[in-house]
């Protein structure tokens, strides 16, 4: 669990790097940032809860007074301010804001709350919290990469049943794979399911394809792409297994994506450039001719969300610093066809990459 | 299924209201207009997905490339804009709209994506689509009725399991149980588990209680409100069963609020404002002096998303019309010691109110 000496340590980065960007006021809603600074997740509703956090002064939490009995208080960390179903939260907010004129509010705070804020806030200007939070929340803490580690072992083990045959597929649906997936995550010791991708066959080149009802055949890839949030980090992998003995154009396929997720992993070193991570996957894909088949980025960071800074992506120059966690996540979609991805999470460390995903990379073949 | 019919009849309406009042373009992303316009679901992430819907032209969903193949695309309905991942989708966006002025985009859009929009579009008003749409989709056709009378026959059955004592309580946390009502929803053909609050003892006097370790004893009061979404509408049922026999002074309680509840299904004729629904039930709580212990609004609108227009609220002057469907969820809270509230999915209809949920409203006592 993370401490009150944690939670201090972080608001007083948070603070510093507020003084350095000019920024006056937090204004924490939807996201992980208010979770990360006080241990409460707001609730993503239309009643407003806001963190109002002043850097020259104390914090207040601002919550419809139904859901204030849930907030674990910490008098040291805010105050707390329950607004009642007749009172404009908006106005409430404002009014703790005051004259101060630079704002940043959680990136995910719904448009009708922003708007609101705005014509509230005349003469204040906007911009998203991840502009001061991100790079703080980016570098994850030992006691981090051991959430981390934790949630990655237990989609391991998930992930090793499914290579081992364990999970069953042939002739049931996408969607009756992908909920077990989901169980199994649970019984694991997740709390929430994520996501739980299963795609079959040709459904293999929809990087986000939505689990259905078609039924999983012989002979054919299936692609699972799964993840939740255990103790509150965040798990994400992906594995594909063939139902009987893939072709010999499916498995040069996949040896290709197998030796660029490989590069991407040993690419991802300290000082390097995310960009160059991605590019250094790529470069294996486009080599063996399959560059526009690979449609996405090579990765995400990971930690009390399933996607935040940094990125690894064409454009992205900030260098990868000791304690970046990230997928690493090269795919080759080949539309109408069949196609595949392999992820791992890794963090950055002083030492070199940490692969936090240890289950089998090699195609497995299941029954 | 929606049809295509159905589809094109929405957007007609929509555009019929945008004319009426003046907005140029709605900017359709996160929550239920999209899907409710196009049958297709904006993936809740940092990749912008946003149907551009000019007043005076035809729309255009920017959609990341990775999740194209997943839209189910009527060419009729949108043209398809995929966007790459160096592409800046927001410039997408401010392209399509070129010089129109006056926008309105999804309530629950992400606040990075607002801010964009705006710095891209210096010259454009923003308001909230729910301006345009949210009294069109608050009035429900009969199919939609039906699809509601599903899901919340779906929770009934599970309710009813609740109160015959089929679903163990004493001895289990608050989260097991919750667990086993959302699984119980899943295995009742709903598609997804919204929320399934467990509050036991005084835990039940927090209104959005997180159900937790928190092991179920005899004699005391176990709140269960849960819901999710069956073939895209929601339910969202609250039942309180005692464990034992419940003390006097809590069955006083709890006839109070059955009364309260019923006047306020009673009330919900067509032409009621809304606010005067919410008094009615309120009205029977203070009188018993229980005022100070109602501490949220009477009701929520329903449909595709689980809380929408029309809300049931003081200061709400809108009357109910034919085909609004909503919450009837009058509450007592007593802090430290116990609580209740009691929910059922009612639809305004010409003949009166139609309650959708049946399952005993009386206090159960479980072993």
């Amino acid at each position: 669990m993370t401490g009150a000496a944690t939670r201090a340590a972080r608001l007083a980065r948070v603070r510093a790097a507020m003084a350095e960007q000019g920024v006056d006021v937090l204004l924490l809603s939807l996201g992980a940032d208010l979770p990360w600074l006080t241990g409460y997740e707001a609730m993503p509703l239309e009643r407003l809860t806001m963190l109002v956090l002043p850097a020259d002064g104390d914090a207040t939490l601002v919550v419809p007074r139904l859901e204030a009995p849930r907030v674990e208080h910490d008098p040291a960390l805010f105050a707390l301010h329950p607004w009642d179903e007749t009172t404009d939260p908006v106005a409430v907010v404002a009014s703790l804001v005051g004259t101060r004129a630079a704002l940043a509010v959680s990136d995910r705070t719904w448009a009708t709350f922003v708007l609101q804020l705005q014509a509230a806030l005349p003469r204040a200007t906007f911009t998203v919290t991840s502009a001061v939070t991100g790079s703080l929340r980016a570098t994850k803490d030992p006691e981090e990469r051991d959430a981390l580690r934790r949630a990655a072992a237990a989609a391991d083990r998930v992930a090793g049943r499914l290579q081992g045959g364990e999970i069953a597929l042939v002739g049931r649906t996408e969607a009756e794979v992908s909920a077990e997936l989901g169980r199994q995550l649970l019984a694991e010791g997740h709390q929430k399911v994520n996501f739980a991708i299963v795609a079959a066959g040709e459904h293999a080149a929809s990087p986000h394809h939505e689990p259905g009802p078609r039924v999983i055949g012989r002979d054919e890839v299936v692609l699972c792409d799964f993840g939740g949030t255990a103790d509150l980090y965040c798990s994400d992998i992906t594995r594909c297994v063939y139902t009987g003995e893939p072709p010999a154009e499916f498995r040069e396929l996949y040896s290709v994506l197998q030796a660029a997720q490989a590069a991407g992993v040993a690419a991802a070193r300290v000082g390097t450039p995310c960009a160059e991570v991605d590019a250094a996957a790529r470069t294996v894909i486009a080599d063996a001719g399959w560059g526009d088949c690979f449609v996405h980025r090579t990765g995400h960071g990971i930690g009390l969300e399933a996607h935040e800074d940094p990125y690894l992506v064409a454009g992205n120059d900030v260098p990868l610093a000791a304690g970046h966690a990230f997928s690493v996540e090269p795919g080759i979609y080949v539309p109408g066809r069949w196609g595949a991805r392999l992820e791992d999470i890794v963090v950055a460390t002083e030492t070199g990459p940490e692969a936090l995903n240890h289950v089998d990379h090699d195609l497995a073949v299941v029954g």
